[in-house]
Parts: C-alpha cells; sequence; structure tokens
C-alpha cells in the first residue's frame, strides 16, 4: 500500500473509534494516550520474519534488542518513560527456534530492558506461519508533564533532530552487500546501528520537559515521518538537507552504492532518532539538556500540510519519502 | 510443542525475566500486573489465520469481535476491567483484505469495546505473510482492589465455572460439519458462541471482590486450564465431571459425532468462561452477585499439583486436557 492509502484506511479506522473517557489519543500517534496522573502511553508493535527482519541475517539477540527498541522510540517520542513490556511471541512450526535461540532472543529483550528502566513482564506464545514477535509497551508520563504528540507543531517552530542520520540505512546495505564498506572504519559500526539501534529515552523526555511541541520517532524515513508530524499538525514542514547530521561513514557508503549521501539520510529509515518540533526560544537550553547532539534541520511554516526537501534552497523530489511499513523491505 | 515443553520455556524465560519496582507479575498468568493505585493489568495476544482463525469461515466482523474477546477475557480473569485497547493489524499482500472488510473487522471490535467500557485506542498497520491481529490490552482494577492472580488456589477453596461449556468446541464442530447439527434447536446459538465470545467482565470483577483466591479463564479447555491454575497454585485440583454446566445442545452434537459430551465439555477450549476457585463460605453470596450462572464443579485440595477428571468417582484420563496454543486446530 501506498502512504496515502494507508492514510486514508486509518481515517476510516479513526471514524470508527469511540472516544470516550479515559482515552485521549486514538490511532495516528506514536502510541495511544490514557488520562491519568501519571499519563500514560501504550504502543503496539509487531516484527515479522521477512518483513521486518530476516531470520538469516539477524541473531536472535539483536532481534530481541530490535523488537523492543522500536517499540520504546514510540514511548520515547512521546516523551515517556517505559514501565513494562508485554510480549507475544510467534513460532513457526517449519524451522521452529531451539530453546537456546528464543533464551537468546529474550535476553536481547531484557538487557535493553534493564538499561530502560522497564521489565518484559508477560507474554504468550503461539504458533503463527513465521518468526513473530507482538511488543506492547506501557509507558508513564513524568508527574505534571503531558504526553507529545505528533499534532502540536506551531508556525515558526524549529524541526530538529536528535543524533545522527543514515546509520542504519548503510548499516542494512553493508550487510547485503559487504563489498559497499571495503575498508570503511566505521563498517561494523554502521551495522551495529541497524541491529541494535538505541531508543532516545532520555532525550525525549528532555525534549518534553523543554517545550517541544511535537515530536515522531525517525522509523520511516526523516522526510516520511516529518510529512506525518506535519500533517498531524495542520503545518508545512521544509527541511534543509545540507544540515542532516549524516553518521560517520554513511557518505562513503552511499556513494559507493550510487546514491546520494543527503537522501540516503532523509529518507533510509529505521534511524529511531526523534524529530521534534521546537519553538526557536527553547532550542540552546535544549540543546545543553540533552544527552545526544539536537540538530535543527528544518522550519515549520503555515501552508499547506506536507513536506519540502531542499538543497542549497532548491526543491528535491525523491522517488520516495521513505520507508512505508516495511512493505518495501 | 506439547503443554509440558512450553512450560519449561516459560521457565527458562522467566529466568531471564527480571522482578523490578513497579511490576509484580511475570510471565505466566493472564496478564501481567502493574502496582499503582489503581493497579493495572496489561495483555497481549495475536490472532493469525490458519492458526487462530480461518478467515474462509470467519467473517471481518466476528474475527474483530474474537480478536478483543480473547484479551477482554484475560483482563476479566484478572478480576480488572479494561479501560484501552491497541491493535496491530497485518495484512497479506496475497489476497489483502478490502477497505470493507477491515472496515467491518475494527467494527465488530468497536462494537464490544464499547459494551464492554473500553476503546480501542491506537495501532499499527503492517504487511504480515497471513491476516494477523495483535491486541493488546490496558484493564485497571478497582481501587482498593486486587487483581486475582492464578496462583493464589488455597487447599479446601471450591472451583467453580461461570456460565456454560462446550458451546464453543460445539460450535465449531457444526461450522466444519453442518449435518452434526441436522434438526438441532440450539445448531446457530453453538456457532454464534463459537464466533462471538462474550468475554466475563462483571463476572470477574464480582469474583475478585467477594473473595475468589485465583482465577484463569478457560481458553484451552477447561481441564488443561484447571490444570494451569493448580500449577500455579501449588495444589492439586479435582474435577467432578458430571457436574459440568453443558450448554444446552453441546451434549447432542457431541453423540452425533460419536465423542462423550462430558469431556467435550472439558476439554473443548475456546469457552472464554472464568474458573475461579473460591472459599467454601464466599459461595453463596457470589452465587447471588453473579449475572451469569456460577456452577462449583470440582475442588482444591494439598497434593502434588496437578488435575484430576472425575466421572462418578472414578478418575478419567482424556488422551488431551485442551488445546494446546491453537496448535491443533
Amino acid at each position: 500500500m501506498a502512504d496515502l492509502t494507508e492514510r486514508a484506511l486509518l481515517d476510516r479506522i479513526r471514524a470508527h473509534t469511540a472516544r470516550r473517557l479515559g482515552v485521549a489519543v486514538g490511532i495516528g500517534d506514536d502510541a495511544a494516550v490514557l488520562d491519568g496522573e501519571p499519563a500514560e502511553v501504550v504502543t503496539q508493535d509487531f516484527l515479522v520474519d521477512g518483513v521486518h527482519f530476516r531470520r538469516a541475517t539477524t541473531s536472535p539477540e539483536d532481534l530481541g534488542h530490535k523488537a523492543l527498541a522500536v517499540s520504546l522510540s514510540d514511548v520515547a517520542a512521546m516523551g515517556a518513560g517505559p514501565v513494562a513490556a508485554v510480549v507475544g511471541l510467534g513460532l513457526p512450526t517449519e524451522d521452529e527456534p531451539s530453546p537456546e535461540e528464543i533464551e537468546a532472543l529474550y535476553r536481547g529483550m531484557e538487557a535493553l530492558a534493564e538499561r530502560s528502566g522497564c521489565t518484559v513482564a508477560g507474554g504468550d506464545i503461539s504458533e503463527a506461519p513465521a518468526l513473530l514477535l507482538a511488543v506492547a509497551v506501557v509507558g508513564r508520563v513524568p508527574r505534571g508533564g503531558r504526553p507529545v504528540l505528533r499534532s502540536g507543531a506551531s508556525p515558526d517552530d524549529v524541526l530538529c533532530v536528535t543524533g545522527a542520520l543514515g546509520a542504519s540505512a548503510a548499516g542494512l546495505m553493508l550487510i547485503d552487500d559487504p563489498r559497499l564498506g571495503a575498508g570503511l572504519a566505521e563498517a561494523e559500526a554502521l551495522r551495529t546501528t541497524h541491529r541494535r539501534p538505541a531508543p532516545r529515552l532520555a532525550a525525549g523526555r528532555a525534549l518534553a520537559a523543554g517545550g517541544a511541541t511535537a515530536m515522531i520517532d525517525v522509523s520511516d524515513g526523516l522526510a516520511l515521518d516529518a510529512l506525518r508530524l506535519a500533517v498531524a499538525s495542520g503545518v508545512a514542514a521544509t527541511i534543509e538537507l545540507e544540515r542532516l547530521p549524516l553518521a560517520p561513514g554513511v557518505a562513503e557508503v552511499a556513494v559507493a552504492a550510487g546514491r546520494e549521501p543527503d537522501l540516503l539520510g532523509a529518507t533510509g529509515g529505521e534511524d529511531y532518532e526523534l524529530l521534534a518540533a521546537v519553538p526557536e526560544g527553547a532550542l540552546p537550553a535544549l540543546r545543553v539538556a540533552l544527552d545526544v547532539p539536537l540538530t535543527p534541520v528544518g522550519r515549520v511554516e503555515r501552508g499547506v500540510p506536507g513536506v519540502r526537501l531542499l538543497r542549497d534552497g532548491v526543491e528535491i523530489r525523491p522517488a520516495r519519502l521513505g520507508w512505508e511499513h516495511g512493505a518495501e523491505r
């Protein structure tokens, strides 16, 4: 499905979604919000072999890490801290993973959970047509705080991104074709970033506390996720490609593959960085408060909701803005 | 996998599950428990085409109903009330459901959510090898209450079951072979019970408030779920087959299929009734308080953890106690 199809579908689904006491945000944000003190967020993601990962090139421990990281990243994008993860595991009857593989998978999940201050607190094992992980995470917003939605960006906000871009996409390219990284010092670091993304939990809370008006995690590509934030907020977003903080080695891999480095950073996907809209005045304090770099990459303006990519002031229209729910992987 | 294999696996997984502040119950109960006031429970289930349902014989609306009902039943078994459901939908690229089918699916879910006092509050759509629904539900325990676990049964407690047994299994048999129900007035009601099980939410809360010491929902067969409750509680459970409240028509379908009616009731699965351990003195008030029948079907005793099925005092050993995570469906 194209992005517009998915969005149209979500719109139809949303029409059926009653809004009742206790639940403030419906389908369409990174997580659902449960009113309360503290407010809570709930995310639900699943990863299936052959769609979101390939068992042949993913170690069980990396897979466990990544399955949880994807959900924690959604929690981070709400400015919340994770409390508990509940995991459903689907096992194929053909080529069923061994108990050792399953243990390794949970070990990868546990290690990340521990570092993230949450617990893998329950789960279900069932048969499935392919190896499948369904992960729900409950998070809590710091007392007195409010979850940061995709929809709060205001005209004149600055668009900022945490950390660095393109490492995961470049890492995947290196996993598929190691020759692209021949002699590249950063090759292993790029592959590791693809396999073990680090959800920006501390940065998400600091951005929320420091005045971010809207936030989304960069899961499908900065450009596509910026489009989602812009549409949810009813604003026009502009990204200046020359400002993108590419991770070390990304440009070299892109060039070796005949790709444009800035577009790889803008559309590569699976960065699991945070894209935030921030009032300009809040930026200096935020850049000090965060435990990772925070880079202004664009701006929010009044206008038709959408996203424009500029390279030295000239609009660039890439063939695609990012990954649409893994369908192209 | 046999039940013991699954349990051994869960034991190994549990060994990796850190118990930290804020999460009281790990893998192995119907839901994970988050400490707090009110305490919360979180469940996670997924249903996949070909394993947990068959798209060919399940309408999208029924499927939506059932996917949510399964999770609500887990919430009911904790004595909690559901607040929000977060749904992940996996769509196959081959034979992709139409937008109308997906709407019908959500409609089935929404209708049950509305009747159950919860909201379908978010979700994710992605590609999957087969139609897949992953449902996480957050529930809250009434203020001042505690969630009822599987592990609290005491010797001399009475084992009780809500509602009636066998209807879902008989209904599935009728869906597969309508001739079994020729001339049977209850045939359609049995099929409907299979397609649209009613989670026992009010009964679960009343059982919790009225002193139930342990509870589990009957998803895989009364006998197998009684075994799970007994093992979790470290007690011996006895079920008296002649006391089982079979739903009207179940005996006729069983006889037509050459099955023993009481064993169909004991091992049929997907009843989504509640099995509770209750102190004998609490039973009269509970039977008045519940909105459905509550039938004593056995007893908890000191002894080697396990379950025995008695027919007029003679132990019966069926080939299997119930469905093991859908693998036999």
